[in-house]
């Protein structure tokens, strides 16, 4: 077996998980249908924060707390940066990635629904343990465009999410060119880009399988915290 | 001299940096003025994260985005976790607490304000570079009772924020405990535990100083960001 690659680990030594929200326009359109938000491009990226305590790896039990209305899916693809970089432009922003992850952004989305009409944080919706699950590491250099990967999530193996990253409202190199306008990037933070049209709950007892076309799969089953 | 803390460097080892929000009844009214919440007391702590490249080691220049409007300060006092914890309780949280730092939790007022309003999280207001600067950091064997500290900042030699931590609505245990149901807690990750009433402006050129009566003191120079 050759050498893990230097960022195959980047769930244990990343310190931000940075979230893009609204990066499609079916998804937009879905959120708009239940009252989260106008069906409407936003001007810039929505950017928020999930703590590096809530990753679970691929195979790993997903333990959700119970009680808190509506646990959903929403499945994205992640970017992997390689080095401490600000300010970086758009041109040269590939050249900080260092790879890819596929992740599921889950969401308590009652809590988020209350917290945007309230004006208050995403954080407790989107920061619970357990709310970032993430397949293994696919290296750059296996995959020849971003913008045009297969994404798909399935529920006790039936069909729930799929997309494909063509339909980012803004590309992979735009996103990082913008989060390190305003936060310094480092080896081993994620970059989620935003999900797909398709959300949907995840509840105790599930099987979730994921996977980027071509390049890589994930399965967690998901259970009720008990305290 | 004696050796270092094992926690006098949290801000270059922890994972995270949990915040309070609305943790004082005179800050909480003082922000109802400007409209940006209600006066009233939260039914739970509010909670938001900023990233960690957001520190600024006591010292360090304050290098401050500009055209964004008004950045301020809220003078906080910070906890720090000494060990991985989960749904701790109240009646031992205090057993995880490492030691003490004052921190300026600096906010884009006016994009929070706007964040706010149209139900978007509160990311970008907080987490900009050199939106955390901390204080050296203090043992908790030192500190007899966290919730008899009197916080003071000055900007240019003039008082402009002071406040005891015997105002805070939710205790420091409180806190942890309830941040804890949440998020699993780890060495280095640090609670930043809302600012007492006074918020207001800092523009580059400002000499900020600010200390915990009997404690500890810090002193920045904030200068304006060039691209
Ligand atoms: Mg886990
Ligand atoms: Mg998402
Ligand atoms: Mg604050």
């Amino acid at each position: 077996a050759s050498q893990p690659h230097p960022f195959a680990n980047f769930a244990t030594t990343g310190k931000k998980i940075v979230c893009v929200g609204k990066n499609y326009r079916a998804h937009i359109a879905e959120l708009a249908v239940i009252g989260l938000c106008e069906d409407e491009k936003p001007k810039v990226p929505v950017v928020f924060l999930k703590p590096t305590t809530s990753y679970s790896l691929n195979g790993q039990p997903l333990v959700f707390p119970t009680g808190i209305g509506e646990i959903q899916h929403e499945l994205e693809l992640g970017v992997v940066i390689n080095t401490t970089c600000k300010n970086i432009s758009e041109k040269d922003a590939m050249s900080v990635v260092a790879g890819y992850v596929l992740g599921i952004d889950v969401t308590a989305r009652d809590v988020q629904l209350e917290a945007k009409r309230s004006g208050m944080p995403w954080t407790v919706s989107k920061g619970y343990d357990d709310f970032c699950p993430v397949s293994d590491f696919v290296a750059a250099s296996d995959v020849t465009d971003p913008q045009s990967l297969e994404l798909w999530l399935k529920i006790n193996g039936a069909d729930r999410q799929s997309g494909s990253t063509a339909n980012m409202i803004w590309s992979v190199p735009q996103l990082i060119a913008y989060v390190s306008t305003i936060m310094t990037l480092e080896p081993g933070d994620l970059i989620l880009t935003g999900t797909p049209e398709g959300v949907g709950p995840l509840v105790p007892g599930d099987t979730v399988s994921a996977g980027i076309t071509g390049h890589t799969t994930m399965k967690f089953e998901i259970v009720a915290e008990t305290k």
